[in-house]
Order: structure tokens, then sequence, then C-alpha cells
């Protein structure tokens, strides 16, 4: 099982790293601000969780490893190879970003999943679910708020939801199916909407536009 | 006592809520981001606060009633006919931001004194005073940092200074009024600074108009 | 021993206090939102330390020695004949920035060490730079946040690898040169790589500059 999480927490590090590091990229940032914005994604999640629950000092500053890898992964962005490729095309950035961020949105939910369980007296679907997201997203927002930009989170179709729906799908499967599978499934269920919505496009209304059509 | 408080919390957390999905519906966000924004503002404040205190996890986290509140509150402010008058007349979204910022202003300055005496092993006027203000204007920072904005504690007039004089008054009056008392009365401290201070246009002098008079 | 943290603190305080206090009164901003600027970059930094090392509540809570301190210094800078001189020569006021944050920085960097090391259980190296590299750059990243900056720690050259080397240095030499010796060492380090990147304007490579360069 250990090792189980730990490779699920490896991949989600690594997708999140290269979601940070792709944005640093882009805004033109030196190999260092590449660095910690990579790494600020990879690890802000989970150190949001460990505050949340009151587990200090936050796992990714006893660990090194996850920070170690989600370096790794931003300067292996940053080479000039990589970098050309990334950031010669635009709708390969919009993949990349979409791929990564989704994987790591459903990856870091599960986990989060599987210690607001372990960390929780009682087990309450409530808390588990909203720990849960928060450890999805938490290294997103930070990303965009220290690129400058607006949230994905609050403009994206479908972002948080997605968190949400593979949250509730893992925690309710827990007992039934054990972990691990519930943890497979709950990340399969956040990749595949985020992915279907950008493809199909999918949208809540938005205010503006839903306004127009409530003819001002 | 202790549903007089959860009274004002709902109340504060309404309010709050209100104010962060009008931001979001001002910022054409879809019915999701709307919802995460008037979430954030109406608990952000209090989880702040708790992870100041060292109370894990945060009580918005445990007792699900606070995001509930605030995430019907965001839908009603999205549904079609709400989101028509106040997008419909920058005065009343304007008006409809002042007052409900105020108010949840006011209530969470209490709240945060209420919760800093009971935590705090000595009582020290100084930590009540400024975890009740950290309580207070945390909400609208994350509100208005995920909506892009520089916060209204940095432009506002009369914004932070309102939430100290309250929660002073309240924690000053604390063992003479009696605590529901105190917390009316420093609430309406601030509701009624804030309100002031708007209609008649206070201002503290600003770096640079204030520079024009020193005739650099 | 503990006066001479304290009086490194002082400074530290002092420093970090006028850089938050010059952006304020660069963005124009009222004598409250300076002075909201300057005690947030001052003890942003600690506070998060202390967060994540799991001390509650944290020290600039309940100590007023720090807020006091900010606050003053931020009333300070905003005095007319202070501000006149800041604000008259944009290039004083990069050196004002660029020498306050620097000291800030180092100071910060090598109190977060000292801090580490007495609070975990087990010295690791990576953890006590990592927390110590959070305590620096901390206050710094929430100025720029709340200014509507992108942060510094992404975007100057050489600053976060400045607080990381200081950081090392101190730790390294903190049983063999004693702990003063270690600090001052330390902070000097950092001070000195800050200076003479600008002065000499070492850059690490950028994305796009350095695209150009691999002949995209």
């Amino acid at each position: 099982m250990l090792v189980f999480v730990f490779v699920l927490e490896i991949i989600g590090t690594v997708s999140f790293a290269i979601s940070g590091a792709v944005v640093g990229l882009q805004k033109n940032m030196d190999v260092f601000g590449v660095s910690i914005l990579g790494l600020t994604t990879a690890t802000g999640g989970g150190v949001i969780r460990d505050l949340i629950l009151g587990n200090f000092p936050p796992v990714a500053f006893r660990i090194p490893a996850y920070a170690i890898t989600a370096i790794c992964v931003s300067l292996v962005c940053f080479l000039p190879a990589v970098r050309k490729v990334v950031l010669s095309n635009k709708n390969f950035y919009n993949k990349v970003l979409l791929i990564t961020d989704s994987a790591g949105l459903g990856l870091f939910a599960v986990i989060g999943v599987k210690i607001a369980m372990e960390a929780a007296v009682s087990r309450n679907l409530f808390m588990t679910v909203f720990v849960a997201t928060m450890t999805a997203v938490g290294g997103g927002i930070m990303r965009d708020l220290l690129a400058g930009d607006v949230p994905f989170i609050l403009m994206k179709h479908i972002y948080a939801v997605a968190a949400i729906a593979g949250a509730v799908v893992c925690a309710l499967c827990w007992d039934v199916l054990g972990n691990n599978l519930s943890m497979i499934l709950g990340a399969a269920v956040v990749f595949a909407i985020r992915l279907l919505s950008a493809h199909y496009k999918w949208n809540l209304p938005r205010a503006q536009s839903a306004e127009n059509n409530v003819k001002l």
C-alpha cells in the first residue's frame, strides 16, 4: 500500500511540476523562477492539506523526495530542446498544461482522500472531500497567483467540480473496493471529466453571457 | 450563548458569501467560479484564524453548515433574476458590495475576538485584536487576490482601521458588558465606521496626492 | 544569544518593513495601506515559518514588538519629508528597495535556520534550509502578491538562490563556528550575493531570450 501511494504521489508531483514549469516558461521566467513555480505547484496542495489537518511539519518539508523530484522535472523542462518544443506551439503548450494539470488534480485529490481518512478521528464525508479538493486545487491556485493569473479554478470549465466528483467517488468506494482501487478509480474520474470537458468544450453558464440570454 | 454566536457566524457567512459572489458575477465567472469565490470569502478568514490559533482542522472543515450556507447563497446570487439586478446597475453593485463586506467584516471581527479570548492561555489585548482583525479581513483578501484585484484592505479608505476599532471596543467591553452585548457593540462600530467613511468619503492621506501638497 | 537573535530579528523587521512601505508609497496607497504592507512584509515570513513548524500562535501574534516596530517604521516612511525623497527619484527608490529587501532576506534566512534547528527533532539539512528559505522569502512574496506584482522571487536574478546559499552556509557552520558567527556569516553571504548580482547584472538564463539563442 505504502509503495503504491508513494508512486501515485510521485506521478502527481511530476505532473504538477511540469504544469508549473511550463507556465514559468510561457511567462519568460529564468531557470530559478521556473523551478520555484514547478516546486510550488507540485508541493503547494500537500502543504495546505497538512496545515489543515495539523500535520507538522508538512510532509514536503520532512521528506526531500518530493521537492527534489519537482525541481529536477522543472530543470528538464528548462532544457533548450524541451523548452523549444513546448513554447514553439501554443496548442501543444495548452495540451501539455491540460494533461499534466488534470493528472495532478486527480492524483492529489485521491491522496487527499487517503490522508484525510487516516487523520480524521471520525470519518466525515464532507471534511474528507473538502480536504481532498483543497489538496488537489491548492498547488494550481498557488501557481496561478504567483504567475499573476486569475486561478484556473475560477475560470476553467469544470475544474473543482472534477476534483470533487473524483474525491466523492474515491471516498464512497473506500470500504467497498479497497483503498488502491478506489484511488485509481477516483483519479480516473477526475482525469476523464477534465479531458472530456475540455474536448467537448463543456461549460457551466457564465454570469454575463447568460446575462445576454435573459435579455438585459 | 452558543446559539447566539452561531447566528452571528451564519449572518457573517451569508454577508461575505454575497460579497464574494457579486465580485465573481462582475468578473463574468461561471456558476462554479462564483460559488468558489463566495465560499472562499465566507470561510477564508475563519480558516486563517484557526491556523493561527492552532485549532485543527479549522472549523469550516469540520462543520459543513458554513460551507453549505456559503455555496447556497452564491447559487442564489447566480439566479438570473438576482444577477440581472446586481449587474444592471454599477451603483447598486457597489452598494451591495459595501454593505455585505462591511457586515461580514464587523461580525467576523467580534467572532475573532471571542475565539481568541477563549483560545489564549493569557488574555493579551494585542494578540486578541490582531487575530480578530485577521479573521475579519482574511476572507476579503482571499477574494480580491483570487479575483485578480489589489485587496480592498490596501486601497479602501478606513478598512482595517474599522475592524481594529471594533475589535478593541469588543475586547475592552468583554468583562464589563458581557460577551453578547460586547459582540453586538463591536460589530456595530465596524459597520458604522465603514458606512460613514464611505458616505462622507473619509480618506486617509494618500502617498502621492499628498505628495503634491508638499510641493514636490 | 537571545539578545543577539532579537537584535537581528528587529533589524530584519525594520528592513522588510521599509521594503513593504516603499512599495506601498510607489503604488499610491494611503497611510493605512502602507502600514499594512510594511507589517505584512515584515511579519509574513515568520508567520509562515511558525505555521510550518507547528508553533502556535506564531511569534508575531504573541509578542507585539515585531508588529509595533513594523508599523512605526512604515509610518516614518510615510512622513512627507521621507516620502518625498524616496519617491522623487526612481533610482533611489530602487536602491532602497534592493538594500532593505536583501538585508531582510539574509537576516530572516539565518533566523529561520536557527528556529528550524531548535524545532526539528532530528537535524535535517534539507528541512532546515527549506524552512529558512520560506522564512526569508515569505514576507516578500506576500508584499508582491498584495501589491499586485509578480513576486520578486520569480522574476529577480538570484533571489531565492541567495537565500538558499546563505542558509546552507549558516547550517553547515552551525557546530563549527558557533551559532552567532554562523548567523552573521550566512546573512552576509545572502546580502553580498544579492548586491553583487544586482551590481553586475548577473542573470540566470531566461526561457525566451535563451529561446532566441537556440535559433527557434
